[in-house]
């Protein structure tokens, strides 16, 4: 039989079957241990096809070199270097040995299936060597050379043509990418300087758009000795991109915390999927994603032309994944590295602190309160006892153990002790500083925290402390995360904390039929009409009556409770206020049929082409806090759903948060309580406290009524919605709704 | 000649006598080099008198030991480490000699002139020790011992008591502190474990309130190879204060960067004094003021007990001396290092990147736009050039010069000379991270940088680089600043150029007199009379009449325009619309008149024991954005002006500014300038332009009356400022005058 199993029949049982479904015995290699090759069989499965990169059973390298200092040798001397147990084929036409491996002169001359392909040539080559190793049967294919997308017009052709190569059955990483490895098995398809041994407990993964991020992410990982597991360069995706790194490594059980570079995605449910898996597995994922900033996002699109997507989206997709935004490399490694130390998935809410500094601790109270972590009081037993301990002191938390600690090196874990035993902290943070590299007291200090560990193995305790590399390593060893600086642990904690609270939470499926109203695409809606359609949905307007013309107002308005408003009325206006199409504060009917006289000469003026249907006059509804809500489209993640708070400063400071549509009621109370000016809807400064419920209930409409007619539907906008008393409910005093292919504004 | 002079003398002579007096002869001692002592003794005439613990002529260590693991016995180790010259006078009762010095049994067995003292005692033996150096005629005298105002009211007493003995003439650092060190000339008046040995580059000065930061930052900045040239750590503060040092610093000619750590300050004059003398000397301070949050500011009140004050004047205060604030020890050493490396002053905004991988340079981009530096691109023939030199690559800004690098080291600063050439950055940042580490390639990039260094001394170059320490070290003996985050890299330019600013702008002189008009304490004002202070000082309010009753006000009121606001007036209510006292849009006189009787009605039933001195009818004003101005007293900093956006999502935002009062036009304009909402003045979507002038005239006159009544005045608040388009002024709609001895509020 067969080893190789065509890229469809992979793909077309990719969803299909169970995970231990027989059919999966299909992807057996003849020789190796069945029990880990099922997992990885079937994990190949749900992690789309990508097996062969990752545990391939031979891996031919085109372009090899004798020489480990260029590209193509290097990537020989890695593998051999990894102990990489398969077949490893150099192909090189003028030698007959590379690195002590027998060469062959094409891939053809090659005696044997050949599993996983490295192309380490010059961009002309490319295209052959690719067309080779499909006809080959080549499983998984690494594509090093640059000279592609992002190499104006000649090379975007080349990159169709490989993308075509691809479609036809093979997997591709790259081009212009540093290549992939696993260092559990020593597959390493990448011609990276950093090299680093097998090692057991390796458990980072990492995925990354950019070559040159990635060696700077692994650089410092190496150097913090933090050992790398799996490692994705997605370059120009010309097939396996981003999101599908990310879930084959979500699957990949030597992997238990993801690290990732990301420019711009191209493919959203890709990146859905991936994000979805990782949080299944619980596994913390830790990503940098440039162009927060504007200067960013252009120097980003210029790096790569990859399509960016509106940054704020991305905050908002990452919020639902619970994924951890890093701003730097440093940042991104201090949270990994905290993530990856041990199982720390419980929630960090409340901190001990024990430093031998108050100055210190009052430095790590900010800290901690920049990030949401509180610093309770220890009850008063605890007090008395750490009094007891440490006499000139502080027994509060901080705790201060002063220089004490210098001639009382047992004080250090007497006091974590009588915290931990409150019951009271998620976790500890102790800064003894300097004094980790006093050697008259390192031993004991080892020694006691040694046992302090085996004694509360399950509580989180960092060490702040001072002290070379290998000093921290024997602490980090036993147990313990350490850091330098103080603030940065807190950061970390904190992330840790947002994973745990990120991993209870059941994640919503965004993906299933909402039913709502139909909307028809390029149909154009006056107010009247959008607010009759959202009526439909269960949202309020006030009670208003429409007229054709001035003259009919007097007469047809006199059951309205006056004062009133009067806007006009015209599919063409969007923006009403500019063209002088809203008066409000009408007090008497005839005021008001005067005022519409003056409007209609106002609008003709200011929109000489628009139509006028009318009309529209309002009731005015009592004072309360406004908010607006909306629908928008993203390029990238389609449907979202926008609130925000109401008024002219507020949006200034842009106090607006986002969810991918629909949203259900705690989604959407959480968007509101997420907003800075929350509080105006909760009683702020005497006012009787604001109908939560029927705000919340408008957003779930809003939101729903976007995801039914994704195609159709461009935007919605209540704008202001009046959130009434509780109890009273809450009102659309404006409203607009644009279908796609139609263009209101004038 | 007696060399001691009493502390009275140099006091006295500190602030009337020229640098180059000849009374300053004085001071001099007998036996060194003649000029650099006048130096030195001038400028310890104007810090105050320090001159004894930064140049001692002798130093006796009460309570020293044999044992240099001893406090006692560490400070004598230290002195002999760092080859003080002067005598070392070791005092112990049981010792005749201590590590090969000669010891003395008392203090008094001295049988010369002591300049400086050291008490290094159990708390019980401190103040008898301390009394014996005032009467031997000791300057300087250095406290390490803990046990006082921290420990209760025992504690306090003694601490009382040491602080009438320096009243009467010595100067005292401590108690409770890590000492002093001058680390030049060896003075070493400290017992810690964090040695250097002279370095005449050293140049950093540091000032610290709390013993185990200054520790932790000296760690720190020795484990970065940064050099210390001085130290302070102020501790309880019985005499010597964070200012009074923060002045020695700036006055040291061997210090050109001072770092300091702050809980709390005591005494504002002093602090300002120093800020003020490392202004005029062109020396960077880098703060790191603990208490940001309330967390922070509780536990740093737990420390020291000390009164911290509102931690937003901190930030106001730093702003006006341009003091860059760190939120932690590794920021603040970054800024430090940046500053201290070589003289910088030039202001930094433009910045060109160069770098390796064009996701890297994303990241640079977002981490510049953070900090409000620009990338501006390069004129077309630099984009040229770098084309040439570098096809592959990107020509924009950040360079990218991709992995070429590697074989084409001279890219690296060919490239930076392109940008420099171009006239373009006031700095360049290149990053090539790992290469740095390549030992083929590190040779070229040294000789390279070193020509480049040598062609642009004067450009700030900052290499982003990852490589061990020796190899940064090479880079910067070179001229570069060397930082392996990037991110940080432009942090540490960012507070550059914030300097920068600073220094060529004149420091307001806000300690001479103002002329406003007189408020006298302990009066009570209505809104009509504050109204009418306000007048007096420029500033305007809308058309108003005051009515006693109701019944006056339909005939009274017929000159107004209408609509009108109707309000209570009563001195007793400050929040009138709490207690129904405003009424707005009323149209038509008989209809103010009825709501007048209702409000009576309201107010009596709200407010039953308040004064009612009448009504306010007054014009309503055009709409226009809305500005809150006031003053208040702060209890460590005086008299504050402060501006804030009107509206009640600003209120909850807090989007305010605060400055020391009085404010000029210029500062008046920045405290607008930084409100978030400042597009509100400056024509946002379409409105017209604010009367910017007008809004600046109000804050100069508010904050000039308040720093004209320093002791009577407690707060202005005018609440709106509604400021009306361009020309047509700004309007008091309302405002609370407070005086000192009052209670409005009922």
């Amino acid at each position: 039989m067969k080893r190789h199993i065509s890229k469809e029949f992979r793909r077309k049982f990719a969803y299909s079957i169970s995970p231990y479904d027989v059919l999966s015995t299909f992807l057996l290699p003849a020789d190796s241990c069945i029990r880990s090759a099922i997992m990885q069989s079937t994990h190949d499965n749900q992690a789309g096809g990508m097996r062969a990169f990752f545990n391939p059973r031979s891996i031919a390298v085109i372009g090899a070199s004798d020489d480990p200092a260029r590209i193509g040798g290097r990537t020989i001397s890695n593998l051999i270097r990894g102990h990489f147990a398969g077949p490893i084929y150099p192909i090189n036409p003028s030698r007959s040995t590379i690195q002590g491996l027998k060469a062959y002169a094409t891939l053809d001359a090659v005696p044997a299936d050949v599993d996983c392909a490295i192309i380490a040539l010059p961009v002309d080559l490319v295209l052959n060597a690719a067309r080779q190793c499909a006809n080959k049967g080549v499983a998984a294919l690494v594509i090093f050379s640059a000279g592609f997308n992002e190499a104006g017009r000649d090379g975007e052709k080349r990159q169709q043509e490989l993308r075509e190569i691809a479609n036809a059955g093979m997997r591709i990483i790259g081009p212009n990418c540093l290549g992939a490895f696993n260092s559990r098995n020593g597959a390493w398809l990448s011609f990276t300087t950093m090299f680093q041994e097998p090692n057991e407990n390796a458990c980072i993964g990492i995925v990354s758009q950019s070559g040159g991020s990635a060696a700077h992410i692994l650089k410092l990982a190496q150097k913090r000795g933090l050992a790398i597991s799996s490692l994705v360069t997605t370059g120009n995706e010309v097939d396996v991109d981003f999101g599908e790194a990310l879930k084959a490594m979500a699957y990949d059980d030597s992997v238990r915390v993801i690290a990732g570079y990301i420019e711009g995605i191209r493919n959203k449910e890709n990146l859905l999927a991936g994000l979805r898996a990782a949080h299944a597995a619980r596994k913390p994922v830790v990503l940098l994603k440039v162009g927060r900033t504007d200067a960013g996002a252009k120097a980003a699109a210029s790096h790569t032309a990859s399509m960016a997507g509106e940054d704020l989206v991305y905050d908002t997709v990452f919020n639902e994944f619970g994924v951890y935004r890093a701003r730097t490399t440093e940042e991104l490694l201090d949270v990994v590295y905290a993530a990856s130390n041990r199982p720390l998935l419980g929630r960090i809410e409340r901190l001990g602190v024990v430093t031998i500094s108050g100055g210190m601790g009052a430095q790590i109270a900010d800290a901690a309160d920049d990030c949401g972590i509180s610093l309770p009081s220890p009850p008063d037993d605890v007090r008395a006892r750490l009094k007891t301990l440490c006499p000139p002191g502080s027994p509060d938390n901080p705790v201060d153990i002063t220089a004490q600690l210098s001639t009382d090196p047992g004080l250090l874990t007497a006091s974590i002790r009588a915290l931990i035993g409150s019951g009271q902290y998620d976790a500890i943070l102790a800064f003894f500083g300097v004094y980790a590299s006093v050697p008259s007291l390192a031993e004991q200090f080892a020694k006691d925290l040694e046992d302090l560990h085996s004694d509360h193995p399950a509580v989180p305790i960092v060490l702040s402390i001072v002290c070379d590399t290998a000093r921290a390593r024997e602490y980090m060893d036993l147990g313990y995360l350490v850091f330098e600086e103080p603030a940065r642990a807190i950061v970390a904690l904190a992330a840790l904390n947002q994973f745990a609270s990120a991993f209870v939470k059941p994640l919503q499926d965004k993906s299933a039929p909402v039913k709502s109203a139909r909307i028809e695409a390029g149909h154009a809606f006056d107010e009247r009409e959008a607010k009759a359609i959202l009526t439909n949905i269960g949202i309020f307007s006030p009670s208003e009556i429409t007229c054709a013309s001035p003259d009919e107002i007097a007469t047809a308005t006199t059951q309205l409770r006056y004062p009133v408003a009067l806007k006009i009325l015209s599919p063409d206006i969007t923006h009403k206020t500019d063209v002088g199409g809203v008066v409000l504060g009408l007090e008497t009917p005839d005021a008001t049929a005067n005022a519409a006289r003056d409007m209609l000469v106002n609008v003709r003026r200011h929109a000489p082409g628009a139509h006028i249907s009318g009309f529209l006059i309002s009731e005015m509804i009592g004072t309360g806090p406004e908010l607006i809500v909306g629908t928008r489209r993203d390029p990238l993640f389609g449907t979202l759903v926008m609130v925000g708070t109401g008024g002219v400063t507020a949006e200034l400071i842009k106090d607006v948060t986002l969810a991918l549509a629909p949203v259900d009621r705690t989604e959407a109370e959480g968007m509101l309580r997420r907003l800075r000016c929350f509080e105006l809807l909760n009683g702020y400064r005497a006012t009787p406290d604001a109908d939560l419920a029927a705000a919340i209930d408008t957003i779930v409409a809003i939101s729903r009524l976007a995801a039914a007619n994704p195609d159709t539907l461009e935007t919605v906008e209540i704008n202001p919605l009046r959130v009434m008393p509780k109890g009273q409910g809450a009102y659309a005093l404006d409203a607009v709704i644009e279908t796609v292919g139609t263009d209101h504004d004038n």
